[in-house]
């Protein structure tokens, strides 16, 4: 191609779009791909190539709708109660089953439990009927052509089959029906440290499951796909895969591994095989992108490609921003409709100005008003597109939003999805993933999302009225007690009341790898120049444990080695042991029983349901507090078999401030 | 069973459904119906049976962000552009690749772009890198866990398989997930008249779809689904296959044809293998559902059955109020979330007292307000369903709703689709299909609704302001001139201003068989005693139409036979005629060729568009009258294509009142 090598280099998201059809529609890859005939017990799903004409009426004949006989209305006038009139049999009534054509001559039909038998006598040889009532001309006949008349419209072009348009399509004569031909994806991994799903895995092996997701969008997209094997980073192989690939696909995706060098191979690649359109996009996630046209051999036909970036979250954004579509239009699928709500930000949400950014966030109604929460997490958390609602564009040239801001999410699940969730936000407590699964049994159609910010933040949450309860263990220096202090301190200037719930006492302690190599046993062993520490972070119920506890002995926290370092999560923090980057942190032994830890308990906290009471007395909150309180304490046994935790006060109601 | 031939009969839609789950639970029928473990590939759209912890932690150990070099970070302090600092490869710093681990000891990486490689020297003899910027502990680090963290939850149970949690699971060190297994659907269609799709019909032929629309149900619903043959009405026979059927098939269906006679023996097959609970159900269309349990042998297990009903309408209703259900449950499938929309009624709806009724409506947003209009038809109306675009639901005991009526609609389709429909009420014409048709082509997401109830009906439609266009063809007996004068009595004094836009002008004549055998050439023959006539409804144009003429030549309708018979189109007016049930009707060329019929021409008359100025002057109206206005007059040619009509006016303003 002429203008090889001489690609877009990170435009904005519509030039790009722009730029890759442009160069599609020159080599004839823009609309339909072509067109197939299937079967209509295949054609569910599919699209409809062109207008579709009735050939048939339906009926295609005036039908009997009742079982009974066919009769002439107008033999029938005069027929009542007091002077029944009789029809013979054969000349003037004839027996009709539903369905059945109504004969020749014969203009209405009379309900059989209408239609007194009568023995045959002269002049009716099959014998007769008796009715009592004259018939209106045509009742209960369906006319030829009630449902469908030959040769009208029964479904445009472009329409995506649905159940009753293959009844309609067989009532109008059909037995086929022309749709668009499925589009064909070649996904190609590349990177010679992938491995498959369910490998053992070294350090270093990342899994391989961006053909899964991506394969997946395809086929709801409607695609046929191929996922391709692994491809080690080898460029004269990989030239000759994306080759064979390119002869019988209509788009070949590429699955750039994440590292910067593997991204030359790809374009080398397609530059040798073709020409890329754009390299790179101003979007964030998925900057690395790759769009272009290429063929397998010069006599061979051009095929769509593209490059998508490795990690995880851009691969999905990237392939949804730009092939989905291609894809779709290939089939003269319309794009679904974006379903668009406006939420309140519960976080701040920086942007840098240069990027389109698509923020990943969770959406939850508390009282009337929707929360949106953007989901932590970079590229590569694929957790954060699974918890994910919706998603928050923030566009180019615009530096975020505020919290508190209201900003326009697009929502990728059923709204009633997002009104039948309970948002819990606050301390991390592995419970809440038992309670949100428990949910999930008792009352389907409910959903828990927890945030996790730390207790002092979902107090917070809770005076925004951005969550429906918070989790919290904020212990009170003064009086010994939980949360109170930071209720009062909190919520109550605000008018805020709440129900302090009881729900588990745990014991906090210190996390170290299993057999305790470096022999801690307790927080004095912090200070030591050979043990290093991992913290929680600022606002976090562990770290005012930790604090408080510091402060009580006198320790100096600048002496701990790692004392600025923060996870948000205990399990987050039982992973830095077990990976060996440190030696110790602060947690609970659910945490450290999970990764196969050993632990040193230090104390018993308390950890409290926090519950506006607005919502306490809510329906929406019944089935949660239902599971908390149930008399078969079914769930505080799951819990209690954990370890480490004791539920006694679960459900106790410790008061209301 | 005990309680063999004792079932419920007529009972109401809540208590079928309890009397139904209550016999499949004593059976041990409700519930998951088993599991089973597929790989991730083929696991989307399955349901998770049950939580999903992860194995593994993503990423597995502590990865690099970057390309670039693993240092310490305490090793970096100082460095500055003024006094950079150099680190030894090797000892100080390693090359790591994103992804690769960070090696044992380092807690920071440094990108390629900010580290300068220097040459080999003594104490450095792989070279060194010079940096001009301390790096942050932990800074371009994944840390172990940071996606997911072994032992936590990745999925609840009962979870719908979306591409991302593919992805997830395999992260989490999955390769195969716990699912629930798929129902097994088996469809028996009965009745000696079926045909399949595509036969050569004869009349009293039926066409069997109603396995095709059930089927797309069951599989869409997540089932396996066999179509069984047609089955002809033979007791044995029907006995077999019903008995093969549920050995091993989890839901066994028999699609009974529409005949009293036949419903009997389907239900003594029922009983004959189990026992129905339910047959015949207050509900409208569908009443004669039939539900039970039933099994192959004494030692083989319990399957579900039901009869459903043959008219295409009340089995898509039946099978989506008893078996959808069942099917989704049998998967642990959560209900989808009904779409609910309060809409203004456009015709009233008479509802009998003792049946929940199930009202398919048409649904369109004109100006801020939601219309619903009811689609004509019985239960035998298979396009009713494809034209429906939501469901309205008339209790039991409730007469029904008033035109005018605010009523809560079951919404069947996207909402933002409803929004882009332009709803057109009025006078049927076959132009209208085609327009609609090319408004699909070239607006993908809009809609043309097309309702007919007459010229005079589509006025007072736009006075009620229900529609954005009416088509009409109203001869003004005074001025000779079309729609004013109806216009200036309907619309004018409600304030409502219209534009009066030139669609097309079309020859109306006398539809009669081919070869015209009655010899008809004009009005005076209608009188005759051997012609039979059919008539469109009062306030159609042709029938205004034939009322002046026959006023005009003084011909008293009560002489003419089938004055009183009314059909609403012109193509059913022409089907009756095809038929051979009657021997003209008045209508317009296009009618009469489409189904091959001979045409005795009378008069051209101009149908015309009338359009409230609002919508004229709308966005949403614009790719409709851009097609009508197009320069290169593509839709025009179209529509002269189809013979006796003239486009000359065809987007002339005749007048704004």
């Amino acid at each position: 191609m002429t203008d090889q090598n001489i690609y877009l280099k990170d435009v904005g998201l519509d030039e790009a779009r722009a730029a890759w059809a442009a160069q599609l529609d020159a080599v004839g890859l823009v609309g339909r791909l072509g067109v197939e005939r299937v079967p209509l017990v295949r054609a569910a799903g599919r699209v409809t190539a062109g207008p579709v004409w009735a050939r048939l009426s339906s009926p295609h004949y005036h039908a009997s709708a009742m079982d009974g006989f066919a009769v002439r209305a107008a033999d029938t006038r005069g027929a009542t109660e007091t002077r029944p009139l009789s029809l013979a049999i054969g000349s003037a009534a004839r027996y009709v089953d539903t369905g059945d054509p109504v004969p020749q001559g014969f203009d209405a039909v009379i309900m059989i439990e209408h239609a007194q038998r009568l023995p045959a006598e002269a002049g009716a040889p099959e014998g007769a009927i008796e009715i009592m009532q004259a018939a209106a001309p045509w009742q209960y006949i369906r006319p030829m052509g009630e449902d469908v008349v030959a040769t009208e419209l029964v479904l445009p072009a472009n329409h995506r089959l649905r159940p009753q348009d293959l009844g309609a399509l067989a009532a109008a004569g059909h037995a086929e029906v022309e749709v668009s031909r499925r589009p064909r994806v070649a996904i190609i991994p590349t990177g010679t440290e992938l491995v498959a799903p369910g490998s053992m895995v070294k350090p270093g092996d990342i899994i391989e499951y961006n053909t899964l997701v991506l394969g997946a969008m395809a086929e709801d997209a409607g695609c046929v796909v191929t996922r391709f094997p692994i491809q080690r980073d080898d460029y004269a192989a990989l030239r000759q895969v994306v080759a064979e690939a390119l002869a019988s696909f209509d788009l070949v995706v590429v699955n750039a591994g994440s590292s910067a060098g593997r991204e030359d191979f790809t374009s080398r690649v397609f530059e040798d095989l073709g020409a890329l359109k754009v390299h790179g996009v101003a979007i964030r996630p998925g900057h690395p992108v790759m769009l272009g046209v290429a063929r397998a051999a010069i006599d061979q036909p051009w095929r769509a490609v593209a490059g998508i970036p490795g990690y995880p979250v851009s691969a999905v954004v990237t392939f949804e921003l730009f092939c989905v579509p291609l894809l779709r239009a290939w089939q003269a699928l319309r794009p679904p409709e974006p379903v668009l709500i406006d939420a309140v930000l519960t976080r701040k949400c920086v942007s840098p100005a240069g990027d389109d950014e698509f923020v990943r966030v969770s959406v939850g109604q508390v009282a009337d008003r929707l929360v949106a929460s953007p989901l932590t997490g970079g590229a590569g958390v694929i957790t954060s597109l699974v918890k994910s609602d919706g998603v928050l564009r923030i566009p180019r040239f615009k530096e975020g939003h505020h919290q508190g801001e209201l900003v326009r999410v697009e929502l990728r699940t059923e709204i009633a999805r997002v009104r039948n969730t309970i948002v819990a936000i606050g301390s991390h407590d592995m419970t809440l993933d038992l309670l949100s699964n428990a949910l999930g049994q008792r009352a389907p159609a409910m959903r828990l999302s927890s945030a996790h910010v730390g207790s002092l933040g979902g107090l917070l949450a809770l005076q925004r009225k951005e969550a429906h309860l918070a989790g919290s263990h904020l212990l009170d220096e003064e009086s010994g007690d939980y949360n109170v202090g930071a209720i009062r301190q909190t919520l109550t200037p605000h008018g805020i009341k709440v129900m302090m719930l009881g729900f588990v006492r745990r014991t906090q302690g210190l996390i170290v790898p299993k057999g305790n190599p470096k022999g801690i046993a307790g927080l004095d062993d912090l200070v030591r120049a050979d043990v290093s520490y991992i913290n929680r972070q600022r606002g976090a119920g562990t770290r005012a444990l930790l604090d408080f506890e510091l402060r009580r002995r006198g320790i100096d926290p600048r002496r701990i080695r790692g004392y600025e370092r923060q996870e948000f999560t205990h399990l987050a923090v039982a992973a830095q042991i077990a990976s060996g980057a440190v030696d110790c942190g602060m947690g609970i032994l659910a945490a450290a029983r999970a990764l196969d830890l050993d632990f040193v308990p230090l104390a018993s906290e308390r950890y409290d349901l926090i519950i506006p009471i607005e919502h306490y007395a809510s329906e929406k909150l019944g089935p949660l507090l239902e599971i908390i309180r149930d008399p078969s304490r079914e769930f505080a046994a799951s819990v209690e078999a954990l370890g480490g935790y004791d539920t006694a006060q679960m459900g106790v109601e410790l008061g209301l401030f």
